[in-house]
């Protein structure tokens, strides 16, 4: 087994200036979320497995009771319209553990993409906040200014200096590693306080893809999901203001 | 010397249909306790040993004063009945020690047992409860549907989601890199606090496999060990009451 | 995409026996606040970029919105005048995070060095005091006897035993690797109280490298860039003081 | 630059079977006070130093202001009488710093060792024990049996199960993969505190090897040392007590 295997389920599809959209695991798992929801709602169909030295060790228990050894998933999706393009969307359990292992992995991504015929990549991931936000904006970077401002058009935000730490693993290497292979990228990264999955921030992003794609997502299940995620976020912050109202009963007793 | 080095003792051993089955170091050492008895019980013997370089560059020192460079070792053993298939049997000292290591130890493993025939493996493990069990179970997971059914048969619990976190080390990569390579693979994970070594949850996971494999354990010393163990357990219970006695009559006093 | 990538932004430049000037991100960033200001005051021009997977995985976000793969810079200038010499000058946003890294970067910056006919080069520093320093001092080591002599006569110091640690990083290891392969090398540290950027200890280290190179620095920017940082320093300081006087007030109440 | 560099000062020395000895940093400095004293009493030779990318990317500052990079060295040494044997001597600044890098160099070691016609070594090491020690003795293990019985004869102790956590480090490792490459090895373990570096254990370990050798090790200069540490260890105490004193003190008067 190599650094990287990749094993493909299927014959390669045939795809027409496929746009890629990648959604690992990460802040909040915003882009996670996305690209699964994404993948659900239009129905995509996974055409190749990628496997890494640099994944945990582990194997995933499905519920029949066999397994699954960790990896990254491809899908491919191809246009019903005129004004849609083919779509790869990349998803995951893990990105790599090290550093090194991050550009293996980003490397072969590319490579793949390459082959496929991509020239144009969405990123998908959080912006960890650290506190509540009501209604997640969508900020954005590129790798071409000309970029810049058609995201602008769609609703993506440019913040002078944010995020201040740049974009790190893979959504910020995909277009880092991409932009010298001559790819064209932009990364969209949903607020999110960061302390739990976050299905509102993920809605936030798609609705900007969806303007770019002109495709039409049904948003029902990840509003849901949204609406559970809200319900523990109430929960949570309840215990912990009744073990404090608690505490201070104690302080006027004692 | 490679990332992973394997020294034959004697020829390779000639073997019809065997059956791998693996028990390195982990919680409990449930699995590493279980394949050690198995092969004193039936005079397995050894045949090859596994050194790599992510091991700990340590050796350990024999009663006699001599040492012994930390390894994997793999035994055979060749069945008395009809009823009965060879066996190669896989233990050691460690287990990688990085995700990439195990990923390149577990490959070696496959590529030896492929060698020898293996077309089915049977990998020992703990599932640390955190709390203490009376009568431990048996959790099962395998790489296809069609073992489910048969492992129900012998007894083996399949539980929805657990264990949760999936199963992480050569145990889950055997399965899940095998699978990759056609091997049917089922993993015992016995039921342990996992605090201490178990032999009471080896001997649950022996159990199972004496029904599987047709061949008859001794399971004398291991009862014995779990009752060592007990003592042990039963000792440090109440050395931590003793001294919560203590401090509550220090808290009578003051 | 090997281990470190060398990606030259236009044809080699062609330069006459020139020295290698290095400040990469260290204590008090002090070599990278040196360089950088160096590369400002004299308009060196960049020629190259160079980018390893022993970097994070992770872009910066320029003004304008468009991302940059974190990479270690090289700038070149020509003499113009017979008392100088011709430069290369490397700066960037990270060291190597591993060791093995450090001496893949370093190899890989020696042989473009190398092919560009350097033989001499100077690293620059920090040197972390721990404690505040009113005239930051200049340490030196070098690669050779004669050279120390030299260096004395510009104002470095030599302490005995000074850094006891010796000299951790590219700074050290530049030297290190390049003495193996004939390098000429000095290394200055700057004084620093090692808790902010310094650009004091950057001045007194630009200050010594004017008297060898025969080049004139406007340090007019980098004394601006040091007032801006003594204000925060003590806002800092005053903070402190503030809330120990807070704390000592609510001893006397209480 | 490989994994593993080694850089002959000279030709490399014809040597008639020699014995190699290694002493490189580990608990209480022991082996390379050792080897290091015994390199300065009988004049032995460097011929031969070790860089790797596995060291810290580090160099030390000589007295002369001069750097050297981290490294290991071999010396050697020709018998002067019938009784003696040629030596190979091992030191240096560091053991790698990886398990992965460990088993490169000291495969590099061996491959060195094997080239100048090694067949027997001996490594030397201190075990900590986590308290003070009167007079240190010196635990012993072997690659061999019978050198469990000739070392038995030279004062060298054997306790069962002693150290419990076998070798760890080159000292270990070197007998590990020697055993393996069929080289005959003894391991010396001095007893020491382990919280100083331990002059004294040192000695105890020179002097079983002085009556293996027949060689006239000068113990004046690690006697001296050994008064030095004894000194610095009873003025810590001093001050421990004294602090101690203090608070009790301050006790009796609150």
């Amino acid at each position: 087994m190599d650094y990287v295997t990749v094993k493909y389920l299927s014959k390669k599809p045939k795809l027409k200036n496929p746009i890629l959209i990648e959604g690992l695991p990460g802040i909040g798992n915003v882009g996670k979320l996305a690209v699964e929801h994404l993948i659900d709602s239009i129905n995509a169909i996974k055409f190749a497995e990628l496997y890494s030295k640099d994944f945990p060790p582990q194997v995933f228990i499905n519920t029949d009771g066999t397994i699954e050894l960790v990896n990254n998933e491809f899908y491919y999706w191809k246009a019903k319209k005129k004004n849609q393009r083919d779509l790869i969307l990349l998803t995951g359990d893990y990105q790599g553990l090290s550093s090194h292992g991050q550009y293996e992995l980003v490397g072969t991504i590319l490579d793949i993409a390459q082959d496929l015929g991509v020239k144009e990549m969405y990123t998908l991931g959080g912006y960890g906040l650290g506190h509540e936000i009501q209604n997640p904006k969508v900020l954005c970077a590129t790798t071409d200014k000309h970029l810049v401002k058609t995201m602008k058009k769609y609703g993506a935000i440019f913040k002078k200096n944010e995020p201040g730490g740049g974009i790190v693993g893979a959504s910020g290497l995909l277009l880092g590693l991409g932009k010298l292979r001559g790819f064209e990228g932009i990364c969209f990264m949903g607020e999110t306080p960061g302390y739990l999955v976050d299905p509102k921030s993920a809605k936030a992003v798609l609705k900007i893809l969806m303007k770019i794609t002109n495709i039409n997502i049904n948003l029902v299940e990840l509003e849901k999901k949204a609406k559970e995620i809200e319900h523990i976020a109430h929960q949570l912050k309840e215990m912990e203001h009744g073990s404090r109202e608690k505490s201070d009963e104690l302080g006027y007793i004692g």
